[in-house]
């Protein structure tokens, strides 16, 4: 079971940031990947439908003997993740506790700005699971819907972009926050224009990495750490497979990815 | 017959621009409307995936009894049309020729900027069809996938829409393009701002108004316009339901879009 692949899936090649991080944590784990690109986004859908695409998602990793199953989508594990770790026996792990227990690793984080997509936000996940671990927290959570089309556009610095970054960010760097959370595994390519756009003490917090360090835990306690010794194996399986499709997954992996495959649910 | 519905299909809530027209000019017509909301966008997958979807789509207004079918998507039309003509025996209109017909309808148009989403642009549907029918035309499109979530956005004067506008039109603009086809059913929300922002001389040409007059047309031909006198009655099914597509429903209809079903292909 150690040696079995760990499972991946979001609704589309985002969830390939937790991958790339994944990779750099645990270099000798096997993925099986799986991106939901024919059904994606999922994060303008209502939570029925997400729960319902997650459930298919997560039958074809287990199909595949995945010791464990991470959810690399916010959206998908905001709506979804309760009901997807009731129903199956192996571990699943999303990426909204890593998320609030990286804010929460500075004593001093008072005032936290989230973005992330419609369905994210709505769903309260990272409100609620940082207003119960800590007292007094101020929380400014905004839909950004745009930022996961223009990052597919790879329009990172494009004034389309700037702009949408002064309508999302101004009303709560107005209000003084002191930790901006990607809460969507798009964001974390919109790092370095962030370093830029964010007043100097503001601390940028990502999902995609801190997830990582969240599974290489989570294997441990768990004895599920693979003891092989070669580099591992990455599968890629996405439900359309166009040029696009190709190209973002280049570019969310900071590599080729290899040859991917086309898959039905 | 001629009193059974129309059918008209889009992957999303894009197609309801066609409806609103459909309506002005047909008010007597009883529709059927499917977006598949849980798999939007189409524009983009790849040719198969919307190929296989849009034949789900026609298989579910046909089993609703209409009379005629509309691909009220550009992207769908470029893909799938052919193979939606040739399988189904009800007479199934697109958005193409409609569009190309109206542009060809001034004898001068000449230079062509044609804007689309990016599987609408590489499937060359729309410049293949223009080519055909006017020799010595020069033909500028472009893929302009940020416009549709602008639109849903409701960014319609918004910097970051003017910023995307001047970059997927200035490049045309700078060759003399004299017309201008939206060549997406998202795009007529977005006439006001391109009046603004298009030279004196452009012509727009938009496709959801052009293909109501087609659907006049084809009826009137075929012997199959309503004989009532009522006014018709509009039934929506969308594969997905929210706030949100309610409310882009409502704008993109430019009324109450009455009650919505939720249904599964």
């Amino acid at each position: 079971m150690r040696n079995a692949p760990l499972g991946i899936f979001d609704s589309g090649v985002g969830g390939l940031t937790v991958v790339r991080a994944v990779q750099q944590l645990l270099p000798s784990e096997d993925i099986v990947y799986l991106g939901d690109t024919a059904r994606v986004p999922y994060g303008s859908k209502s939570p029925e439908t997400i729960r319902q695409f997650s459930h298919e998602d997560v039958r074809f990793l287990l199909d595949r003997g995945v010791k464990t199953v991470v959810v690399a989508c916010n959206t998908a594990t905001a709506h979804a993740l309760p009901s997807l770790q009731e129903r199956y026996q192996v571990p699943i792990i999303g990426v909204i506790e890593p998320g609030v227990e990286a804010v929460l690793a500075d004593p001093g984080a008072q005032r936290i700005g989230i973005i992330a997509t419609r369905g994210t936000v709505r769903s309260h996940a990272y409100q609620h699971a940082l207003a119960l671990r800590r007292t007094g927290l101020i929380l400014h959570a905004t839909p950004a819907p745009l930022l996961v089309p223009l990052v597919e556009e790879d329009w990172l610095d494009h004034p389309s972009t700037l702009a949408a970054l002064h309508t999302y960010l101004d009303p709560m760097l107005d209000r003084g926050i002191d930790t901006l959370l990607l809460a969507c595994t798009h964001y974390p390519l919109l790092i370095p224009v962030l370093r830029h756009f964010l007043p100097e003490g503001v601390r940028l917090v990502d999902s995609a990495t801190t997830c990582a360090e969240h599974v290489k835990n989570d294997l441990t306690k768990l004895d599920l750490l693979s003891e092989k010794a070669d580099p591992g194996k990455l599968e890629i399986h996405l439900t359309d497979l166009s040029d696009q499709f190709e190209d973002l997954s280049r570019r969310f992996l900071a590599r080729s990815p290899g040859r991917i495959m086309r898959v039905s649910l």
